[in-house]
């Protein structure tokens, strides 16, 4: 139970470190001689960003919308993730016809540096000792993650984005990207967010890494080494956060106190409620596809943001200037990133009169609601989106064409299009908060 | 760091595991042939209650007041814990002149079953085998508990208890105590509990249970018998519980985002945060006091908690007829046990036009509110049991006179006064509260 088994091993040295060493998405390599500068003034050189494109960049390379991916997601934002066989994480939100259309835009989701998908992280090789770099990787920001980003954007060539959208972690990217290369974003989608961690955030977090250095298989941080897995571990780090991305009201109403698969309580310690049974399966999961130390990494540059330090804690003074349109988005049910700390953003950006429009969406799923199926939160981002396109000349998407060639045939600076050919989104009709919020949008 | 050092041994082998059979407290042992018929249809036998008593029984033993502790909680309500050198876990609210005054009730609070201070639970030695119970231990309940408490105020010759008082999982033995034994209950005060968990409630257990239980030097509940103990594992569980007894309001207020003992981020996973000091001290000393494998029992008892259950699941049902009166108190920082679900128990009592007063303190200090200084809470609480005296015709309190006694001098059934002569109440002033209710407690 301990010792990793082979099945574990396999397991990290098989589909994740895999992933990590070299991942099934198109990579970017930046040689030694361009090392990124990081917050700790460290520098990580050699490192890569592995990234998943859909739709094709146009000729004026004005099309481009960045998407953050949050604390476990991955560059598989859309269509089907190439590992898991399963839909991209943000498949409702992002594809042919949808709110962020592929036909129209050029989508780029790149995993974050830190991460464990292929861009550089914990699990990677230390070119200087051949090893896992393990605890020896520096402890990265948010706005580490972000300058690796620009570079990637350098890359392909592209000067502004029409759009940088991120939730969660992703927000506080998009957050950071507005704040420090707002000439380079043309508008700004920041999702169930907040500009810096409260003390219950932290404190979760928190749990969660202990939860993960307590396990003896943990090794101090050289489990690859050791060919151990701390499973059990991670696996506990996963149920505490994940309570934290449901509401009370969403767990009750599908869990309540039903019983798993029994009719009787047994007393024993055997998952009799359903909710028990469940924890259990996010945590098991969860263990097959992420790496320890990446969790240990990724939630500490989450509690380490904190956009308003570096401008005399005055949030405002972070997007003084600023020519960037917002859409912040928040979720009524919650209680991670609740409303009040996504209207403190907004109001940060009414401070210095920035364009900005501010949608709470009612909804009981808790935080997970960025991730699922809400038609009302697609409209407000295809609404904003739509008459951000208008107003700055682009043009509408050209269905069944260009976008939708077979995959590997086209797509600027060798990017791929992994998008299946999907049906219309679904939500064409649900427009009434995407109205409500175009003239914003457009001022 | 996984082996258990010599001085987790000593500490499991010396203070725990000697409280746990040896406890410093008075003790009932409850022989073979009386044994304890459980909810799971095991018998325990023989058991034993601990327990600790304040203030002295009258002669017609109707000052009695029993007290019921929550999750990690112990016989050691008030005075000094002479394990810990501590104030009880409700000093502020027990003692001479206090809310629940000593100095005119005989209060008596008992270690639960399942626990690990004198009461039998699963570090207790199993009689047939000579070791430690460890998982072979039966899963008990709520109810379980409140029988052996029964067994106990018989043994001590009450054939009515004044009140039973008891918050979180001690307002769940309230209403255990009030729904099944209504005649022996002339009032009852539930407080920030619940009728039964919700599913995020016992998510939240759960993540304390498999964190205990993926320690490796749990091994499988033997630990006892290898010398080893799940301190990792445990410290991760009450770490996770514990953001659940305080607000977030609480934690920003009292931490926020503040350094511990240093100016600048250190780039590590150092505890650079108080709130991140704050959590793993909590841990940590919480091993040094608590049995690992009891912190499964008793979570396990409050996840099967269900009142209405064996009522058709209608509330009510489970207090019809009762004419014992009344107080549940709530707190409104309390997510834990938020209002609602306390408001449900009132909800209950007044369908069956039960005598029920309910309060709702004011506090953003979260569950934990109902262990802290709350004058409002304190005053609440005097004036129902003051109330209530009244109209049962019990006599003022005594001051400084039988109940300040020697140590050891008096007391009825062989019982001990462990409160030291503290000065009167701090709160004698802050009785709005309790007037606002003393109608009803008087009704």
């Amino acid at each position: 139970m301990n010792k990793a088994s082979a099945k574990d091993f396999e397991g990290i040295a098989g589909a994740s470190a895999r992933e990590a060493l070299q991942p099934s998405s198109p990579i970017v390599h930046f040689p030694a001689d361009q090392p990124l500068q990081l917050d700790c003034e460290r520098e990580l050189a050699p490192f890569s960003v592995a990234y998943q494109t859909y739709g094709q960049l146009n000729a004026d390379k004005s099309n481009a919308i960045l998407v953050c991916h949050a604390l476990t997601g991955d560059q598989y934002a859309a269509g089907t993730n190439p590992v898991s066989g399963k839909p991209g994480w943000w498949h409702h939100l992002i594809g042919p016809g949808r709110a962020v259309d592929s036909d129209r835009f050029f989508v780029i989701c790149p995993n974050v540096i830190g991460g464990c998908m292929g861009s550089t992280g914990p699990a990677s090789i230390d070119s200087k000792t051949g090893k896992p770099y393990g605890l020896s990787f520096p402890v990265v920001t948010i706005a580490d993650m972000v300058a690796a980003q620009l570079r990637l954007i350098d890359h392909l060539g592209i000067d502004r984005l029409f759009s940088v959208i991120g939730g969660s972690m992703g927000g506080m990217q998009v957050l950071e990207w507005a704040s420090r290369y707002s000439e380079r974003v043309y508008t700004a989608v920041p999702i169930a967010t907040a500009a810096r961690h409260t003390s219950q955030n932290i404190a979760f977090n928190e749990v969660g890494r202990q939860a993960v250095m307590a396990d003896p298989n943990w090794c101090q941080g050289r489990y690859l080494d050791e060919g151990r897995l701390p499973r059990n571990g991670l696996a506990v780090a996963r149920m505490a956060a994940h309570i934290t991305y449901l509401s009370e009201e969403a767990l009750q109403r599908k869990f309540g106190r039903s019983l798993q698969a029994r009719d009787h309580l047994t007393f024993s310690f055997n998952a009799d409620f359903q909710v028990e049974s469940y924890l259990r399966h996010q945590g098991s999961t969860f263990v097959d596809r992420f790496d320890p130390n990446s969790y240990l990494y990724i939630t500490r540059a989450m509690d380490y943001f904190d956009l308003a330090a570096a401008h005399d804690d005055i949030l405002a003074q972070a997007f003084a200037g600023t020519q960037t349109r917002f859409c912040v988005v928040s979720f009524t049910g919650d209680w991670l990133y609740p409303t009040r700390e996504n209207r403190e953003i907004v109001q940060a950006l009414n401070a210095v009169a920035a364009n900005v429009s501010f949608v709470e969406i009612e909804s009981d799923k808790g935080h997970d609601a960025f991730l699922l199926q809400e038609p009302e939160f697609f409209a407000t981002v295809r609404g904003f989106i739509d008459s951000a396109a208008r107003k700055m000349g682009l043009p509408p998407a050209l269905r069944g064409q260009a976008a939708r060639a077979a995959p590997g045939a086209g797509g600027a600076a060798g990017t791929s299009d992994a998008v299946a050919g999907a049906g219309a989104s679904g939500v064409a009709g649900a427009d009434a908060a995407a109205a409500a919020i175009s003239s914003a949008a457009e001022d």
